[in-house]
């Protein structure tokens, strides 16, 4: 049975997350959560719909067993492609980073055209293009798959030649197109904002989707009834690869002090999926 | 019971290892090969041991069940991570590709000073290192990790100014050493062998493991009287992650027709599936 004092699950394919965690942490301290990175299969991004749909119903799976009241599937591409068979599946409330991510883009621009930074499944899927457009129908929006910044990222090659040369040729298509708001489509992307920022050279408001999901988990909880109770909340980390070696990247990108992470492999399941 | 006519099995994480199966169809024509590219959980290079460990018993397992007569495990990372393990449990004879390069690369340098390349998991197993050691002990050998290179190949960036970049980047430890062998310790390496030439500048010896690997392969069969009594082979390819997107990247990178790829999920029982 939920209770109020259960704690929250997230998961990315990665690290990138993170970033979606700590905006909770700040809007919601009194909130347990549980994050969980699937390193062993990382990246999501350029694998196929059914193989992302598989993997976050593992590991959707694997943190239900800590008895989460509320998952945030802090990955842009699990959220692109796996979402709806996510919330088909299982009983508990389920957020993505995609229609909060949106929603910011929508507010903020003002000339509508935006562009919108991904990796191949997550551009590949329209799922931005269709919440933008639901959003502002007469918007212009400009997708750009960018399936080598996660490496780059996990790499720590935040500000070498070769990740600049790689990012002035995905940013090619914005150079031509006057968009004002440029969307980032992947929780990996906010490590390479002021990259992206000197790439562009012109004034545009770069926005990722970490605070505005905070904001959606914030709300949801409110409105549910199931805002912790306690004083303070404590932060857990799980990785489904070296638990040693999460955690040091995790200090190393996050500035913070090393985590202890543990081990946790999801199952292969066969809950949801087809017969063939 | 294992009998002459039955496959040969080969496991890589995605399809690099096709370029030892190539070798092996050239010298061995009579033989049926089943490749297995496990995608789904590509990349290997970068993830810890035991993660590597579980992969190679899985992706065995899956490929036991077609009853394969010889295991050639066609990818660096598992070959330096998982062989001991993989020969410890199985009966099947198993092949990797650590030592036939490394034997190729002893008996081609002539200085005894060689550069290995490999991704981080095959440079930090020191596996290459020690191969190059206990055949030449005075050897000076200069092992670099680049793992950023497979992400490259698989986006076929093969002669993109990026790519070119952090090649020269992972190269400058070579620059100041005199080495006249460069062992390619990686599967996907090979389709950047004229950019590797190119950078380096100078007149060295450009090796990989596929053709030893096959030249093991064959002796093998041949000592084990197993050699397929065929006149001619079949060959079957497999993938974990979308089989058609597989066949499309292996006719685009090998300029072969366009493979028939079927899925298969180690742990689970896909074999013989079609593809969506």
């Amino acid at each position: 049975m939920t209770t109020t004092s259960n704690p929250i699950g997230l998961f990315d394919s990665g690290v990138g997350g993170i970033t979606v965690m700590q905006e909770i942490i700040r809007l919601l301290p009194c909130e347990t959560l549980i994050y969980f990175g699937d390193t062993a299969r990382i990246p999501y991004g350029n694998k196929g719909n059914r193989t992302i749909e598989r993997y976050s119903i593992e590991n959707t799976i694997a943190l239900l067993e800590f008895n989460i009241k509320l998952l945030i599937v802090a990955c842009n591409t699990a959220s692109a492609l796996a979402l709806p068979k996510l919330r088909n599946l299982f009983k508990i409330p389920i957020l993505g980073v995609i229609e909060p991510g949106a929603e910011k883009a929508a507010t903020t621009t003002r000339t509508n055209r935006i562009a919108v930074l991904g990796t191949k499944g997550t551009i590949q899927s329209g799922a931005y293009q269709s919440a933008l457009q639901r959003l502002i129908p007469q918007a212009a929006i400009i997708p750009i798959a960018c399936p080598l910044l996660v490496h780059l990222v996990e790499e720590r090659w935040l500000d070498h030649e070769a990740t600049r040369t790689i990012v002035r040729e995905y940013l090619k298509p914005i150079q031509k197109e006057e968009v004002d708001t440029l969307l980032l489509g992947c929780t990996h992307y906010p490590f390479l904002k002021e990259l992206f920022q000197d790439e562009i050279g012109r004034e545009v408001a770069i926005i990722d989707s970490a605070s505005a999901c905070a904001n959606a988990a914030a709300l949801l909880l409110k409105q549910q009834a199931l805002l912790s109770p306690a004083s303070k909340g404590s932060h857990h980390y799980y990785s489904s690869d070296d638990p040693q070696k999460f955690g040091l990247l995790i200090e190393e990108l996050f500035h913070c002090l090393l985590p202890s992470v543990n081990l946790l492999v999801p199952g292969q399941s066969h809950i949801g999926e087809k017969a063939e």
